[in-house]
């Protein structure tokens, strides 16, 4: 069999009782490494689990699918997704990998930021479709996530961005060369996913266009959601540029309409110290 | 401390290690028994955990929310939840009263419908507004859900149905007497959701309305998602009328545009003896 388990978010004892009973007697176990992270690494895993983990990186998942794969129909495999399996497209193709060449497969569910984010105080239902937002380059700063963020905020809908992560990438220099170096792993902060926005928005601003969402829009910013130490703050997003939430994972909440009660749960989160006046907004945009 | 622990999907042991080292500690353990359930009843649990659970139904969270969190400053108390505790409103509210209380409080996530849902094979990240489907009665047919589902559509997003469950519900007769008689708890089927759609369509195509969701729509019905037993069926809006996927919890997806990627995934999970020709569909509707 082969087994999809969700590791959740937070730490080690994060996965369910029936992930770990899995793992356990698994022959093979594989950890999904790049597209989200714990706040605990491989070795703490491995030494919770009591078991040696493979770690799968980009490669070995989209092109070295046969490899993981291998014996899954005679004995125990498992493939260990920080999160819920089915956050991302690579693994969905996996899924199908395993069906087409005869493996029956199972998934073991787990909270991921898709569903973990209600959290924050916003309701889950009242969210539209979600955005990534990717580390621009000199050459390559694409906006397409700010207009889906406004038409899901037309909407009345909140917008979860998911932020860039960036590990075991080689430096186009590396890369032409066939240099296997790899430049260290790299996490978008709420900071600079503020930042790439207010830059979109003045952008917008200076050529005349109508704004949907602006540098007073109401975002909630989080880190390390999960984990004993995960941090909530909700500010405007000209307050998030300055908001330093620590170690990673990031992630960034656009809001749209605004219920009276996630008002309430939103004002828990605000910064102590220059509190946003939650109260203040046009009631318009926070009424059902 | 005040403890808000998910259970996920399934049976005992989807619950996270740490949740049940939490369960295992704690002096009052909640178990909220209104807004879904598990394949297993409290019994199995109480045994699993090794510990009495108290039944929380919709009069106890939404009334008695002091009871609850009773000396939970002093001591700890958990308050359990099927999915994760942020699925409910009420859930939120506890939260906002734990805290005006005083009283710390912490949550342990879990899998829920809202992100488990992604084992369709449907991208979680083209999900637009949830919607939910409440039973209807001879006097309210509620149809509003229908114009978000539409909605989504057409701007190319997948919606989730949440199907309603009556538990502890009173008869009007019963609840005018005051008798504290309560009916049998009803859960909504995939069917009986595809059929109150159906009707909604044919009554708005009388009047002429153009229709953006019709009885061809691909949709997939999931039921006991993340059980050993779950079921996920692929088919037209017309066909999921007439499938029958056994025991609760149901729920429905009414698709929006399909990336092929998906497509591929959803044939996995349609009916093997009348397979819906989804490579038939107008390919405008299915590319990305």
């Amino acid at each position: 069999m082969f087994y999809l388990i969700g590791l959740g978010l937070g730490d080690a004892a994060d996965i369910t009782v029936k992930g770990l009973q899995v793992v356990k007697r698994c022959s093979r176990v594989y950890l999904e490494a790049y597209t989200s992270i714990l706040t605990v690494g491989k070795e703490a895993l491995e030494e919770y689990y009591g078991k040696e983990l493979i770690l799968a990186d980009r490669d070995l998942v989209e092109q070295g699918s046969d490899e993981i794969l291998k014996d899954a129909d005679v004995t125990d495999v498992a493939f260990l997704v920080v999160g819920d399996p089915f956050g991302a497209t690579t693994h969905s193709d996996l899924v199908l990998r395993a069906v087409h060449a005869g493996i029956p497969y199972r998934v073991i569910h787990n909270a991921s930021i898709m569903n973990a984010i209600g959290c924050c105080g916003l309701q889950l239902y009242n969210f539209g479709e979600t955005v990534s937002l990717v580390f621009w380059t000199d050459t390559w700063k694409p906006e397409s996530f700010y207009d889906k963020i406004c038409k899901n905020r037309t909407a009345g809908m909140h917008t979860l961005c998911l932020l860039d992560i960036k590990v075991k990438e080689q430096s186009i220099e590396n890369m032409m060369r066939g240099n296997k170096i790899f430049e260290p792993p790299r996490f978008m902060t709420v900071q600079q996913a503020a930042d790439q926005l207010i830059q979109i928005i003045e952008r917008r601003r200076e050529e005349g266009e109508e704004l949907g969402v602006t540098e007073d829009t109401v975002c909630v910013g989080v880190a390390r959601l999960g984990a004993d130490d995960q941090q909530i703050r909700t500010g405007t997003l000209r307050q998030l540029v300055s908001c330093d939430l620590g170690a990673p994972l990031h992630s960034l909440v656009v809001t749209g309409r605004l219920h009276p009660l996630e008002v309430d749960l939103l004002k828990l989160s605000t910064e102590p110290n220059a509190p946003l006046q939650l109260q203040e907004i046009d009631s318009s945009t926070w009424t059902s």
